[in-house]
Parts: structure tokens; sequence; C-alpha cells
């Protein structure tokens, strides 16, 4: 049998361990004897439209190694959604000749619900239109938004990032409460489920532990009720901190981070719920705050990803490359919790024309009555997902990170407008 | 003779760890038979005037041992500068007074300039009203601006979660640049000074490598030439990484963040010089941008501290004590840089009436000639500082921290208001 290569990419916002995956897919495709080479797509579908595919047979196998501790995506990725086949033959028609000119058996695309939609499509036309691709889809989103999996790879390690800086934070704002700053406030990402905002409320351990309020876009955001939950709070321990998803919405779904603040020029001032909520509880309440917006540093932070996020993510990596040479097609590895008392888990698949384009959102039971916190129930959820301390290794006192060469394959087709 | 007790306050912003320099007063206090009881300030000098002193010695052991890894300011800090004894007698006149209702014959204040400069007065004045104190200061600060010290305990972990930061988040962008963000913004610390936003440097290990620009203090903003650098460096790298001072100025002096941006309330936005440079980017050259404010973030992430800076931390503190015992007053233990190839610290003395209200700002050899990025005699400054990983322990997936009791001492006095 014609040994058939295989073709990995990366899709939509990266995590702090997308990299392990990319790493697992490498490895355990190196070693089936029915797996040639391992081609990445440079920056994600787009590189792989336009032809530009890394040839991963040719880095330093030391440097590949050191993808499971590099941040970021290694190979590159893109914010690019395929059309549907009937409205945009074109770009879906281009994805088969570079299939068909590089002999790639196997495709992998790791990424969130968009990914998965536009993985479904491409297994289903490559059958159609006679080149059959085994197709895998691969998780991957910090948000958690992703069905059937129990949770999603990256998502751990951005909860340990905002549990353990929301503590960490939490007790500088206590010591200078004072005489000086009384409210801060910590913006996270999540622009339609509160996952990654909710996974601050692990810092508390007892009553009145910060944070003390969290805003989900879950919730509707209610300003009388929010300020008087800040004054009574700052009443009660001295200080208050609150972590707000940058998703926040008022009732009618519009974002308080669009609440119409302008710049010196007169311009939409660009995101950034942190300084609206903090303008608001120095307007009204006149209290003196902080506030931080973690943006891309709380999913890039490789530094305290979580052990088991790590794990997961090699683990999804793998399984995607084994289900692959198993037979499946349109499928995606996904990650059960065993129901034992002790946390577990266990590597299951979903089929990607169910998970495509859903999101999950935060269960009502997992936000506190008051709509400002969370309850045991999502504690218990939350817990195991930011267990170990998956360290990298640090060199001059930085982290280490890969250095790829990214030596690209051959071209052999004629260039294609993206 | 009488065993005297000592007190020990923390003051001005606090940082990851400075409770390692607690630890070490506490602990070698304890062991010494000239001292009785060591006492903390709650919320620094306010609480010393309120006569709101806890009693470290009802403390669990096994507490205090946490206070090495625990971040912020166990006791309370506070924001509070003594005017000249010639203008304000009163509140000299009640620390006077708690320091006799207390046996108080050791005063240790762990700050920046401001603070030194207190403890400078308050050793004077002991003596000449007849009952003399020993004052010790402890530096302390993030910003790194204290004379004759090589640097400053609490600055080397900022640094290195500064420039850990700045790579993990550029490989992010990197990986998104091809379709989408071009542009990251970090804002850092440092308001008069650029020693925190210089520390992002240390992330570039070769040409090109983020973050192609940083914006001190020291250099006056100028427009023209760094939407110019932006644009040259997104053609270059394909993306650019910015490293923003909050004390980023124009050429009279005005702070960038306060450039008259307004929000929804026409009130001036407050703070947010990432913000303001993003708009510049987006309005300028129209590429997409992520920006970020680490704010308190920064200077609490204990879990990323530097393992010289907590060396040192605890260092300044055990030293301060044993030049307490040693006849020593108005003095404050410095770091001295050995003159040897590798890196080598000792700890030396200096006289606080010479490192009151001074600021070390950069030196014009540490910055780029374009003012723009760090020389390799900055780097050469910086990168020992941040050496080590001093993690703290984990529990359950989060940073453990010392929790206090924090007992009161039975007031003697009158109230006061502060």
């Amino acid at each position: 049998m014609d040994k058939r290569n295989a073709l990995y990419a990366q899709s939509g916002g990266v995590t702090s361990v997308i990299n392990a995956t990319a790493a697992a897919v490498i490895e355990t495709a190196n070693k089936s004897k029915r797996i040639n080479k391992v081609y990445a797509g440079k920056n994600g579908i787009v590189g792989i439209l336009r032809e530009n595919l890394i040839d991963t047979s040719l880095e330093d196998k030391a440097q590949l190694k050191k993808l499971i501790h590099t941040p970021g995506g290694a190979f590159g990725s893109c914010r690019h959604k395929l059309q549907d086949f009937d409205v945009n033959k074109r770009e879906y028609q281009r994805l088969m000749d570079v299939f068909v000119a590089h002999n790639i058996g196997y495709f992998f695309y790791n990424g969130g619900g968009d990914s998965q939609d536009t993985t479904n499509k491409i297994a289903k036309i490559t059958a159609d239109l006679g080149f059959p691709v085994t197709c895998i889809g691969i998780p991957k989103t910090i948000d958690n938004d992703l069905p059937f999996t129990d949770n999603c790879p990256g998502f751990g390690s951005v909860a340990k990032y905002v549990s353990t800086s929301t503590r960490e934070a939490s007790l500088d704002v206590e010591s200078m409460s004072e005489t000086s700053t009384k409210v801060f406030i910590l913006e996270v990402m999540g622009r339609h489920a509160g996952w990654i905002a909710a996974s601050a409320g692990l810092a508390a351990e007892k009553k009145n532990d910060a944070p003390h309020i969290i805003l989900f876009p879950e919730v509707a955001f209610n300003q009388k009720k929010f300020l008087n939950k800040v004054k009574l709070t700052v009443k009660t321990c001295g200080y208050c901190v609150i972590v707000v998803s940058e998703g926040a919405q008022d009732k009618d779904g519009k974002f308080l981070a669009d609440s119409g603040s302008v710049d010196s020029f007169g311009h939409a001032q660009l995101g950034g719920v942190a300084p609206y909520i903090a303008s608001l509880v120095s307007d009204q309440l006149g209290y003196k705050h902080h506030w931080s917006v973690s943006d891309y540093l709380q999913r890039s932070a490789r530094h305290i990803s979580s052990q088991v996020d790590l794990d997961q993510a090699y683990a999804v990596g793998e399984a995607a490359v084994k289900m692959a040479l198993s037979g499946e097609n349109a499928v995606m590895p996904i990650i059960i919790r065993k129901k034992t008392k002790q946390y577990g888990w266990e590597i299951g698949k979903a089929k990607l024309s169910e998970v495509a384009n859903f999101e999950k959102k935060m269960p009502k039971t997992f936000i506190t009555k008051d709509g400002f916190g969370i309850t045991k129930s999502c504690k218990n959820y939350l817990s195991p997902l930011i267990q170990g301390e998956a360290y990298p290794p640090f060199k001059d006192g930085l982290p280490e990170i890969a250095r790829l060469k990214k030596r690209m394959v051959k071209k052999k087709l004629k260039n294609f407008k993206v």
C-alpha cells in the first residue's frame, strides 16, 4: 500500500498547550509505518490553500521535543472560515488539489467549533470528489465551549493562570486598601461563555475571600445591583476584587466594553471592559481602583500551565492519529470525565457533524443565585482541570522555547489567492 | 539590660517578595536574646499611629514560614508620608508615644524612597526627644529606583514576570499575525523610570525577536518615529510587539495615559497607556491589535518570582536586624554587585540621609540610540536579577499562602486620628 502523508494545521486563537497537541500528532504519526511524512500548514488552513506546507521531518528532533513547553501556535494559526461548498466551491477544490498534489491521506485540524465545522465539510467533500482523506478534528479552545468533551484542551491552563493571578493580586489589593486602592478589576477572556471568569472563583477558599464579584456573559449586568455589591464588599472586607469577562453584557445583549467610550479623536475606544467597570466604580462610588487586562498573557502563560491540561492536550493529539489509523473519519477525540470519586479522565470520540458550531455555555447551576459567583458544583467541575504545575525548562531565567526551521515543502501548484 | 521590642512595618506599593523580608526580620529578631517581641504595624505607619500593632509572636510558626512564598503585604501597607517635623510635630510625637508605650527599641521600615526619608526623620527625632530608637530602612520597590543599592528587592521578580510574559505573548501574536492580530501592546509599571519596561527586552535572544519596541519614560514619545517603526517591524517580521511603561510621556513631560480620552459620561478615562497606543496604531496604521495591562498582576506574581530576588529580599531583612543589633542607626542594607565575571552579590549599607527622596533613572547607555530598545550593557545588568525560579508550593492547583491571625497588641494610649 502506498504510504500517504499526514497534514496538521492549527486554527483560531492559540493556547499555551496547543503545541503539545502538535508534538503528539507528529510523534505518533512518525511511529506509524502507514504514514509517510507529517506536513503542517503554515498559518493554518490559509497556508494549505496557498500550498505553504512545512515539512516537519526536516526539523531537529530536539526542537520538536520543545513544542511540549512552547506556547502560541508553532506553525502559525489563522482566522479563516471556509464558506459552504454550495456557496463557494473554489476553496474546497483548491484544498483537494493540494491534498492530491502532496499525497495527503490524513488531515488533522486543531481548533474550536468553527474549525470542526470546516473539518467536517472537508471530510465529506474529499469523499464526494473521489480522493478520500481521513479528516480528524482535534479540540482546542481556551473558551471551553465545545460540546460533548468534558472540557477543552487549553482551558485548564488559562483557568490555572486566572485563579492563581486572582489570588495573588487580591493579596496585593488587600494590603493597599487601608489608604489607597480599594477595588481591583481583572478582565479575562470569554466573549460568549463565562468559563474563564468562573475559574477565578477557585481562588477563594473561605467566606469573604476574593474574588468577591464575577461578571459573566451569561448574567445580564445590573448596574445598581453591582454597585451595591461593591459597596457592601468594601464595607465588609475593606476591599473588593472583581473579575469581569470580556463578554459581560447588559440585558439587551450589548457588550459593556462597547459602552460608548471615545478617545481623544472622538473614535470609539477599542475594547476594555475593565476600564469601563473601573470608571463606574470611581464615578459612582468614589473608590480608588486598579485594573488589569490579561488578554494574550492568560492564554500564552505556559509557565503556569496545568499538568492535567498539558496531558490532555497531548492525549487528544495522540488519539487523533490513532483514530485515523484505525479507520475512523470525521470524528474528534474528546475528554470524558470518569464517574469516580477521585478525578479521572479518558479519551472518547464525537462525530464532527454533531460538534460543529455549537457553543457550550455555563450551566445555570454553576452560577450562584445572586449572579456574582460560582457554586460548589462549579468548583467541583473546575478544580481538577487546574491540577499540577507543568513548568517549562528555564534557561538564563527565561522559559525555553522551540525554534523551528519551518522548511517548506516544494510547491507543485500554481499560486492561489486566499 | 531591659529587652526592648522590635517594630516592623511595610510601606508603599507591595511586591511579590516583601513578605520574605518580613519573615527574615521576624526570624532573625526572634533568634536574638536582646530583642523581646516583634510587632508589626497594621497597614504600615498608619497602623503605628493608630496603635494598631500586630503581635507576631502569637502567629503559628508554620504560617510565618509561608510568608516567604506569599505575595502582597501580609501586615498591610499604606501610602502615608510624614510631613517635616517643623511643619507637623503631631504625628512624630504620636509615634514617640507609641514607641514609649510599647517599649520599642528597634524600628524597621520596609519601603521605597519616601519611606526611607520617613525612617531617617524618625531616627533623628527619637534621639532628639530623648527616647532613642534604632531605625533601619529596608529597601523594597519594584520600580528599582533607589540609589546606592545595585537593585531593589521586588524588582527582579517583576522583571522575570515581564520578560517571561513578553516572550510568551509574542509567540501568540506571531502565530495569529497572518490573518488577525499584527500588533500587541503590553503596559507595565514604572511611572518615573523605565526599569520594568526595559526588562521586557530580555525576552529577545536574536535579531527581530520580540519585543520590537519599548517605550520608556526616559525617552520623549515621538509619534511619527514610533509609527514608522511599527510599520517597518510589521513589514519585516509580520508582527510587532510593543512594551510600554505607564510613565511614557511626550516631550513636555505629559503622560501619554493622560491624553484626553473620555468615557461615555464625558469623564476623563482613567489610566491605560496601552489602549492609547492601541488606538494610535489602529487609527493611523489600521493594524488589528491586542493589548494587555498587567498592573497588579506583575508585582504580585509570586508564582514566577526570581530566586535571586527572593534571596536578596530575605537577605536585606536579615541584615537589617543584624545592623540594628550591632549598633548601626539610620542606615539601610543595600545590595552590592561583586566585580566578578560571574554574577555575585553581597550586602552593604547606605546612610538613610543620602538615600532619601532620590530616584535612580535608567542610564542613557542602557537605551539603544533609536530610543526603542535596551543595550547589551543593560541586558548584562538585568539578566542576573531574573535567575532562578522560586516556585511557591501549590495546593489543589493553587499557590499556598500564609494565613495570619493578626492578633493585636493591647492598646495603651488614647485614640489618634490619622
